[in-house]
């Protein structure tokens, strides 16, 4: 069993009078933070808290893409090309960073959101694209990609991704996440059961076959009800087992 | 009268499947180029093939933000609390940096677009905020406004500003320009004249009272109908003039 | 003192993932309802969940068209000509009018949202051009506007308007109201003194200057966390008093 | 060989400062007109416009809305469910309506634009949800569908449905018409063959293979540079062949 691993949460999801989510509490429960952008949730203002939030809660902070579908929260299949999926991750990534580098902080990561990640799973040209943006425009930067063959494919090519897993999603047969486009409660403990089962490199489909998992980073989705619990429920667990947490990139590092 | 100037131009201002302003033949004819990052116009692959046509031509490059208002084209005023107008700058900035690095390419400058721009000149803490969000953020970064009181005291206090005249726009009694929504085709000689009038430091304005100028840079709006034509009539004046063009950073930096 | 009111909420300001209000709630409190049309706030799913809570209350259905400002929740002054007003409102209306005769409904009354109604105060061209505007296009429907001289002037002319009060809202000294950018909880019983004193025929500013209303309808906002507490409270007061509510366009025709 | 015709063209998808297409030109030489309502294209000012262009025309006007995706031109497929998809329609449908009647206009028609009508191909559901909408909140007005299976059923089940083909798009070998992102100019003459093709009943695939279509209606895209050429073209054609145009309201009448 895994006993370093990194444990991710998708925030920043409010958008100009609506919030979503408690990112007060969730941001340092966590070791990284995927942070909304501005297409799909997030604004100026919002991303500036959530950067100070990552930064008071020493969490990682990570740009969290999303598709141009502001309606649909990100979650509505649409069909981008690889250049611009490629090019909306730049895009959203750079803004990021520019309000991030006015609070004095970096960005460790990027994680595509949504049905823009949804594309990355089932288009490997999109997933190779967006890899190659970064390893072009941001050298230092992991992207991340749900463990499977398609990130396994690219990091055996060198390109500096992480591979995730998710503590709270559904997978179908083939090792797919099932996106719900609104996330209800779901037990704290079955989710930490299930990261626990990352940890031991399989999980369970819905239909109850086993999905082999090779992940350095778990997830947890910040507009989940009850995120903040599961976060808490998961850490404990992991507490218990003699688990370390770290930021994604230092678990993608010692991967070697 | 000057002999260093720059001249620079707004562009990258088409939008998905509309285009706007012959970028091709306009970039390469300015020393900087302003070019739009998805507010007002632009989006990320408008904002690629301006930063290919930029250093193509060997033009420096600026981000252009301007307010939320896509149909509006980011002309009509809208009421931004400074903090609003300094993050707003970042994120577009910053979106435009990632695209530029992604083509290795970077940023030489940011210029306001429109109703943020006039923003800067009505509201001297908005245009304070923009600057020192910058000077933190990005600190080689220039911030253009435009030429006149407002930018002075802050060119005093130290932040990197560059002062910006306008060859295509009227200035009013109080030294303001006066913005046009749906800029129309004009006399490129009367532009031309503009220009250089701006160089022996006074232009008038549009009821004849003289209105003293110190600008680095002069702007020709790429979305006039004959924006290239204007363009090469401030170059072949200068010229004959024996005004050298550069880049607005060198052209300001030269100020000392 | 009035005995008969109507009592108006802004409401259906969700917008897809994003909850605001409560909705269920506060619409069978009130004897009309304006529903935001998309451009500030509301999509169409939540258009016709608003719909059918109206429908379901037995409440007044009207438009509640915004600024094409959604990440500043129409709450920001932004200059729009009176025909761009006029048609922002002829189109939102549209939209949910045609929402509305899916399920049977019909749209009663409009009344601009945030910043655009602050520009039916402050513009009376604009004012003008949006009652002109639904006077030919939508003969039956009552334009909601600030009682105080434009609408007074406007009513005099014959145009249907209804003249509004607010419950939940400062007023200054020049009988403006005075609008938040993002309401906070107000002491229930001082909404229903202030609506009580709508009725009177005079609240007082914030200043403590008079300030003479004539208002066929008293507002309260949706988005303000305790909005059901206040409609419930001016309810109960004005159950004490003897008023009895009705739709505003019922109150307006008592007028004659 | 069909006599009696409809030729409609998708037009009005021009968008706050931009132009597109040559409306003036294009939408009297067309028997009805599709306009943009503000989601892929259009405005309420670019709405009033070409609601002013049909008018003076003698043009029947349909609605043409799009999904919410302006940077791509309403032409990215987009996972929406069929009531999103009915929802969608019947709130640019309602907008432009509205728009319409303030200019004394009635709608005649609506017809989805790019991939919203894509969806109405590829998912029966969508196409159904659709027509089913229109028929309870605008009884009077038709839906445009691809002439095929679908909207065969569609009709045979009673829903007023125009079948439509077209001059300007080639045809896969299941009959569906293949989107083109960014039309580009097409020999006119090639055009008018396939429109005469159409009222044979019978067109030819991009591989050569005979599909048959019985249409009421044949489109032409206002976004392809030659839109007018085309027109003309196929005007002159139908004259020459003594083919009359009319409204497709009265061509589907007339069907019977």
């Amino acid at each position: 069993m895994r006993t370093l691993v990194d444990l991710n949460a998708d925030a920043g999801e409010s958008f100009g009078r609506w919030r979503l989510g408690d990112d007060a509490r969730l941001i340092p429960l966590v070791t990284s933070v995927n942070i909304a952008c501005g297409w799909h949730a997030g604004d100026p203002a919002t991303m500036t808290r959530s950067v100070e939030l990552a930064r008071d809660g020493d969490t990682a902070i990570g740009a969290h893409p999303g598709l141009p579908d502001l309606s649909g929260f990100g979650r509505r299949a649409m069909a981008l090309s690889p250049t611009e999926a490629a090019q909306a991750c730049l895009y959203q990534f750079g803004a990021l960073q520019a309000i991030a580098a006015h609070l004095g902080q970096e960005i460790a990561h990027v994680k595509p959101h949504g049905a823009l990640y949804g594309l990355t799973i089932k288009d490997e040209s999109a997933a190779e694209a967006v890899v190659e943006a970064f390893a072009s425009a941001a050298p230092g930067v992991r992207v991340v990609l749900l463990a499977g063959p398609v990130s396994e494919r690219l990091a055996q090519r060198g390109f500096p991704v992480v591979r995730e897993a998710f503590a709270d999603l559904d997978y179908d047969d083939s090792g797919h996440i099932i996106i719900e486009p609104d996330p209800q409660a779901k037990p704290p403990e079955a989710c930490a059961d299930q990261a626990e089962a990352v940890l031991r490199g399989e999980v369970r489909s819905v239909d109850g076959k086993p999905v082999p998992v090779d992940a350095d980073t778990i997830c947890v989705h910040g507009d989940r009800p009850n995120a903040v619990d599961i976060a808490e429920a998961i850490r404990a667990r992991f507490a218990s087992a003699g688990v370390r947490l770290a930021p994604m990139t230092e678990v993608a590092d010692a991967r070697g």
